[in-house]
């Protein structure tokens, strides 16, 4: 089977390690580019983290050092959530390959331009660096068949009440991109609040092997040990929406971001009752999620 | 039992004229003024609706007509919803009360300022009229014990997925009221639409004498007859917060409101991520309903 | 002649003063009250400085107060601009009248419904009242012939560099004042603070009689004594504009009210550009002023 | 005498071309780069534009192409004022010469980072490829000694009342600029609309051999020949600032950049009132100009 062609942009970060590790494993990705954004944690940590990530599961994919902070906000990122390091409570050895020597909006490009055939953008993080690589090369456009997102959410914040994280870290790249005209498919807080694991299938990943081993350290370091409530894996269900699609309840919509104010962040669609906001859908929403199918599924993909 | 003293400020409306029942058969209230505001449909049928009601119960209470229209924003009311009179599928007399000569500003006024001890205001509309009263008459403020309002919403929108309706309608006079510095105790959608009516309840109520009749009457007329799945009690929920205020699980919140751009009418607070927004709780919140005993408490309120 | 029905809503203030001094003078305007606003100093001030000049005159003119502070920002008055009372500098007795006793919405209602004829609305000062009064009773907007405003400005502000202070005071008010349908005639910063009286005009006025000498007083009190260079007469252009409308250049413009963020008080319009901001003309802009008959005008007035 | 390094990012039009002249033929700049963007007209002809007066001069100067848009705005560009190619009137031969293969922002980093020294950016276009540099490789900021920007303007607009053209094409992108940290000195439209060139001078530059023909053939197709009022020279001011700063007033402000709403593009600053707006003064503003001089210095150095 064709393996399909995708860069992933990440702030690696708990579950972004998760995803990554779910999208090597599983084999079904030609992954061209990890590209790494500022947001859990400061830009040299996540490209480092990335990097460790490749290393550990010794495959050769580039990692490309993105943008150090959002376009026009400070950055506000979540060490408290994250540690120090975004991927505390494993030992991972210093990485031995270094980043790219070009900045991954560059990287992105030449992935993106110079082949045949369309890649597929996985944003696991926010989205300073896609917005840019638009902005600067609108001509890879066209070569993108769609992007995977965790990000958003249409009931729900994380940040504030009313913006998830990586949209609330950088409003204006998240609205740059939701108007590029590129197809998105979203897995936000509706559905990503959902995608638990709890204890026995994490006791079970723990003692499955290496990789088990590993995420279970970093997820039980991010709780300090408590393992009793569910665990929610936000970024690791574009994996699940890449593969499994069907464990997903899909809607359209029109979507806007809200880039001033107190709800900065926020995602804004017209619901039923046909308010004055109203254009044609340029998003593919998550509005329900199989919670016990996913939680089956990630156990067994770090287990086999 | 002293009788609690309050305004109601209303658009009846399908489940305001349930709130509005609620309060007058409860006996427990001393129902000193309805206000009717504009926002399911106009202000002279909110005002008229609100006449026939009073009649209806063949009870005392005045009837002020309020704003006709939102401060900054046109009205955009919600007829294909409220139906054309806003109270259709009851033959309602046309009522023989007129409503007070002053407007219902005023009306509040007197009310709240011409006697001794305090006010309750159930605010089950677009806030506009009290927003007006708040600006002109500042001295009412420390004369009203607390707002008990339906609006709002953490984490929910209807009129956007951002917005609330009556929120919606008029966020600057909203804004006014959460600003004001009045204690505010609010059932937002994050407990109204899961204060549902079912069928087997709604036939109870209907077969239960001449009140369950004319509710069962609206509400059928509003679901086009199909009664299978339950129906949201927003209004009523204010009424259920002051008599069995237990039923609810109640989180302090500081609470701005937008009332500018895409997601006008929003209600952003800051959850535990602690992000910028900040300041002291201003609002009492409705995060938990018990379901199962708001629909018994009502259906037996209905039918004894 | 028949003489000009008029309601003077404004908050004074030193150039209040004398906009109100040139209007009893000028024995051209019907004065049917006087409507008192917070802005250049709170509202009790504002009250008390209208009931000072009516004894002053021993003129039967009728004072209300107003709101006592914005729609829906907190009060940002001026007093290090127009003194501790508003009104420092010369020696008014205290005033044996009082206000009426309601509030100045209904008492402008009153005046404005009650009688045959259109009434005109001068405003020099922030519009809270006025928004107040169109948005309880809509009503006296076909009563209203036009409003003659002194506020804003389409090149300059002086509360910012985009905001002039009567409407950065409250731009929500004034935004619902420009939606309203009413006529506006615009007497704005463009012209004002060209509308100067110089040393030799000022001192004319203090040799000239009882009035010449009170304005006098309050404008060197105001200045510290320096009064050699021009003294911008704001207020007095809308009375100006009304007897001398041929003193004035004027425009038709589309306006909108910056009501939040950091250009809050701005009004937009768009130029010959004819980009995106468009619609039909809501306002007449003073746009020049012939200074040196403005200033002859004005001390004639005084002296006379 | 050593000359200063700059690069000029530019979409020439008009009065871009009067401004690269005049560094040109000043002989005071080594001009290491021109940085094409959209704004007057969309960058593939701004670029033409760039190559063809690189080849008029015959001077070796490289030029690279920008972004072909504003971050989150469409483009909305000026044909109607700049003409079809944004220089019409002179018959340019096509140029020989090719852009860079490589994106302005790529080249400007080049530039900045590859030598000894400090550089200047002039900007007189849009702001969209110098945010991006700014935000891509932020180890440029330390490079530059300051941006000489046309743009802007405190109390006045072009493309709308509160906006000037630069500003209002990206504002997102001039907030990022503002935000940056880099001096800044800016010659906006309290100067440019002042840095006029009247009929006699434009005739004698007419007369005065390649460079003056040029220039007036451009500004007459501009004018459709009517010469009679003076033309502006916004851009040719940030030449100006540079070589003859006593030419201007300069005052120190801090300004903020209006990015959404009515008032997009408006810069904002707290004038002596001293209103709610405040930091550390973050641009060098020009409030005067030596109108005569001006004209004189323009005169004579494209007449020499």
């Amino acid at each position: 089977m064709d393996k399909r062609r995708i860069i992933i942009d990440t702030d690696p970060g708990i579950d972004d390690a998760a995803a990554i590790s779910l999208a090597i494993i599983s084999n079904r990705f030609d992954i061209r580019l990890i590209s790494a954004a500022a947001a859990n944690v400061d830009v040299d940590k996540t490209t480092k983290n990335a990097l460790k990530l490749v290393e550990f599961f010794g495959v050769d994919i580039p990692v490309a050092r993105g943008c150090e902070r959002p376009l026009l906000h400070e950055l506000e990122s979540s060490p408290d959530i994250h540690g120090e390091s975004g991927m505390d409570g494993y030992d991972f050895p210093e990485p031995r390959k270094k980043p790219l020597p070009v900045h991954s909006v560059e990287a992105m490009r030449r992935v993106i331009m110079e082949e045949e055939g369309k890649t597929t953008l996985v944003t696991i993080a926010a989205l300073t660096n896609v917005a840019l690589l638009f902005t600067m090369y609108p001509e890879v456009k066209g070569r993108i068949d769609e992007i995977v997102m965790m990000g958003g959410g249409i009931f729900r914040g994380n940040a504030t009440s009313a913006a998830e994280f990586n949209i609330y870290i950088d409003p204006h790249a998240a609205a740059m991109v939701f108007r590029s005209g590129v197809p998105i498919r979203m897995a936000g807080l509706d559905v990503t609040e959902h995608a638990l694991l709890h204890k026995d299938c994490l006791i079970k990943m723990r003692d499955s092997g290496r990789v088990g081993h590993m995420l279970y350290s970093i997820f039980s370091h991010y709780r300090d040990g408590d393992m009793d409530t569910g665990l929610a894996m936000h970024d690791p269900c574009t994996i699940a929406l890449m593969l499994e699609p069907d464990m997903f309840r899909m809607e359209d919509h029109y979507i806007e971001v809200v880039t001033e104010g107190i709800a900065a962040g926020a995602l804004v669609t017209n619901l039923e009752r046909k308010m004055k906001i109203g254009c044609a859908p340029n998003v593919s929403v998550c509005m329900g999620i199989d919670e016990k199918r996913f939680e089956e599924w990630f156990t067994d993909m770090i287990c086999r």
